[in-house]
C-alpha cells in the first residue's frame, strides 16, 4: 500500500514545513514526496525539522509542474478547508484511506497539499477526483500543512493494517485512467465542444469545470477513455 | 466532550513545540493546555508557532508538579511508544476517542505527553489509566510532540461528531438524474452514435453497455444530464 502512496506539496514557502512533512510521513511508512516549484527548497532547515527522516527530504522529487507530479496517478485527491462554489465529491480522511487501501493494490494514488497560506487553487482542486475535508473546529480549522500530513497519514498507516478485501478491489476489466490521458481527453473534448460552437471561448461559464466533475466522478478506465476519444473524433469526421 | 479535555505537556524543551500545540489543539476544538515545568516558557517561538492559536498558548497554566496538572482529572492516559517491561493496558488513539467521549460527560480527562527526546518516565506512564500508542512505522516511530497530539486531537474530534455525515449526501447542487432521465439520454447517445457511424447496429459489441456502465457509475445530476443532452443535440445539428 504504502509504496503506491505520493505525497505532493505544492509551492510549500518554508522548507522546515518539508522536513516536518517527511518525518509526518516517515512515521507512517510512507516516503514518496514530490515537491511541485518549492519556494525554498533545498534548504537545512528541512533537514532540521525532518529529524531522523532526512532520507525522505533527499529522495524528494522537485518539480516544475502538477502534471510531472500526478500524470502517471490513477487516483488524485486534494485536501481542502473550503467550501467551493460547486460542490466536489468529498472523503473524510477515514473514507479516503480505506479508499486507497484499495487502490494502491494496483494503481498509483497522489495527495495534493497546498501553500501554507492559501491551499490549493481551484484548478488544482479540479483535477483531483475526491476532496478530503479533515475534520476540525470550524472556528480555526487551519491546520500546520504538516500537521495535515499527520493526519491524512496516520489515517493511511491504520487503513493499512486492515486485513478486509473488499469486491471493489477485484477483476475490473482495464486499468483506470492516468491523470495524464484524463487531460488528454479533456483537451479533446473542449477542441470539439468549441468546434460544435456549444462551448464559447468567450463565455465558457463552468462548462468545463462541471464536466471535468462528471468524468472525473466516473472514473473512466483505460477502454472507456478509447471510446470517448472514439466518440470525439467520430463527431470531428462528420462535422459540417 | 471538548471542555473536559485537558492537555498535558511535561518537561517540554521547545517553546515551538508549545506553541505548534496550541494550534494543533485548536483546529480541533481543544483548547485546555497545563504545562508541567516547561524549559523555556514563555517564549516568542511558541505564540510564532502557534499561528491563530495565541489564545490557546496565553491561557496555558504552567504548573510544577504533575498532581497539579492531573489531580481533578478522573481518567489519565499516557501516549508512548515504547513497549513497557510491565505490561500496561493499551487503547488505539481511536479506542481512547470513544472512551473519551463517554468519559467527559461526567469527568475531566488529562492526556499526558512525554519530554521531546526521552517521552515519559516510567514513573508518569504508571500514573495513566491507560497508555496510548499511535500507530507507526517500527522502524520509525519518533512522531513530533505536536504531530503526536494532533492525532490524538484529530480523532477526539471526529469522536465528537458521533452523528455520520457522509458527503455525498450533503449539498449537491442540483438532484441525481432519474432513472428515466438517464434512459433518455441513453437514447438519444445510441442515436447519435449511430448516426456518426461509430455504433454499428449489425455489430454493436459491448459499446452501449460500456458506456452505460461508465455514465451510470458517474450517478450524472439533471444538470450535468442537461449538458450531455445539449452535446449531443449541437453533434446531430452540425453533422453533414
Amino acid at each position: 500500500m504504502m509504496k503506491n502512496i505520493r505525497i505532493v506539496l505544492i509551492n510549500t514557502s518554508h522548507p522546515g514545513n518539508i522536513g516536518a512533512t517527511a518525518r509526518a510521513m516517515k512515521t507512517m511508512g510512507l516516503n514518496e514526496l514530490y515537491l511541485v516549484q518549492p519556494l525554498n527548497f533545498p534548504h537545512p532547515k528541512a533537514h532540521e525539522m525532518a529529524s531522523n527522516a532526512g532520507d525522505v527530504v533527499d529522495q524528494a522529487i522537485v518539480v516544475d509542474s502538477l502534471e510531472a507530479a500526478i500524470g502517471d496517478a490513477r487516483l488524485v485527491v486534494g485536501t481542502s478547508t473550503r467550501s467551493r462554489t460547486i460542490p466536489w465529491p468529498m472523503l473524510t480522511p477515514r473514507e479516503f484511506a480505506e479508499k486507497a487501501r484499495v487502490e494502491t493494490l494496483h494503481s498509483k494514488v497522489a495527495i495534493l497539499f497546498g501553500r501554507e497560506q492559501s491551499g490549493l487553487t481551484n484548478e488544482e482542486l479540479h483535477r483531483c477526483h475526491f476532496h478530503i475535508q479533515i475534520p476540525s473546529n470550524p472556528e480555526y480549522s487551519s491546520l500546520n500543512l504538516a500537521a495535515a500530513v499527520q493526519v491524512i497519514a496516520y489515517e493511511i498507516c491504520v487503513a493499512s493494517q486492515n486485513e478486509v478485501v473488499t469486491p471493489q478491489s477485484v477483476d475490473w476489466d482495464y486499468q483506470w485512467a492516468n491523470a495524464e490521458q484524463m487531460e488528454g481527453f479533456y483537451e479533446h473534448l473542449q477542441r470539439v465542444l468549441v468546434a460544435l460552437d456549444f462551448l464559447k471561448p468567450e463565455a465558457p461559464r463552468q462548462l468545463m469545470t462541471r464536466l471535468r466533475r462528471l468524468f472525473h466522478r466516473a472514473r473512466p478506465d483505460v477502454m472507456e477513455l478509447n471510446i470517448l476519444r472514439g466518440i470525439l473524433g467520430a463527431v470531428e469526421k462528420n462535422k459540417k
